[in-house]
């Protein structure tokens, strides 16, 4: 592992909503990792942001790791 | 995490069906956190609505969120 | 919540096969919530009958829901 | 339920092959389910065996089901 | 089931890496199975390892039923 | 199994973060075995880190593989 960002310290998070917000930040996480460019990145998001199949897309993946957040945190209950 | 709208107090809902709608509305809130202008969300949605491919991802998305709720709720049992 | 029709009372069905029925339900019943116009659905669905990825996109939907219906009625076992 | 065919008895199988082959009919139910002509699914059927794309999107629809039939099986261990 | 090759006699590997083997294994397998024909496949081949949309989508079919073969294997812990 | 490189000998890792790793490695290397041409695979990656579409659909990837590593690293509680 080279020297990094540490950006995910923890599954856990305080509230749902904030689970969510993990989510987003993942899927971005996953994006940065291939395109390392971040003004490519900026150029591409105008792209994305107006094509409802890949607003879709999108939030398939924010489910998905919704999903393995909800379990880290037994739920929220 | 700045001052927004909470919208996510908890997965936990009185019935299946319930469920099902909050699957929905998570679904539609991670399109709203990436597209996050709701003029342009309204416009979009005329596209996807008569797109029979995008209407099947976006069943594929609520069918993800659906089994995290399902989970939380113990399958209403 | 709004005075709707009630669809999905459980998530428990006598046999395996009525929880396939079941999975098939909910896909169609996501479909129905993002296009809300029944004419509309109708015309739709004679293009995605004859489309292979789409009926494909389809069966991963079904696959999906029928994983949240089998795991709460713990398989059928 | 109408009278119809019944298909699925059980999730459960001798083998994880047999699992496989389980996984595959439950993938094909649901496509003839959408398209229920016999007729207009086998003219379908050469179009995607020699898509990629699509073969690769079958595989993803089997996958899916396999795992719940899996579970079902507690991983025939 | 008829007279046919028997290639999944367990969901058991000895280590991780086994396990990403199985799971290009069943992936594969699940493609054979619908294009049967072995020159098509071969020919077909040519298509997919150079198109980068489904080289991941091949690598989608793995991720899952890669999840399949480590529940099955209590993760190798 | 033929002499060839370990590259994933435990799914544990120390932190979540480096689960991210984990799951991007996974990834890859299933491209890898798809498409074994290194020199093939550095060509095709310009294509797909500026397509947002396949950028999506590698986080799906992404997404995946690190829920079968956060449920082994038991969500590193």
């Amino acid at each position: 592992m080279e020297n990094k960002e540490i950006w995910l310290e923890s599954l856990i998070t305080k509230t749902p909503q904030e689970g969510r917000e993990l989510a987003i930040k993942m899927s971005r996480k996953s994006i940065a990792a291939i395109q390392t460019d971040p003004e490519i990145r900026k150029s591409l998001r105008k792209d994305y942001a107006s094509d409802t199949a890949q607003l879709i897309a999108s939030a398939n993946v924010i489910a998905i790791e919704f999903q393995t957040i909800a379990q880290a945190n037994n739920y929220w209950k």
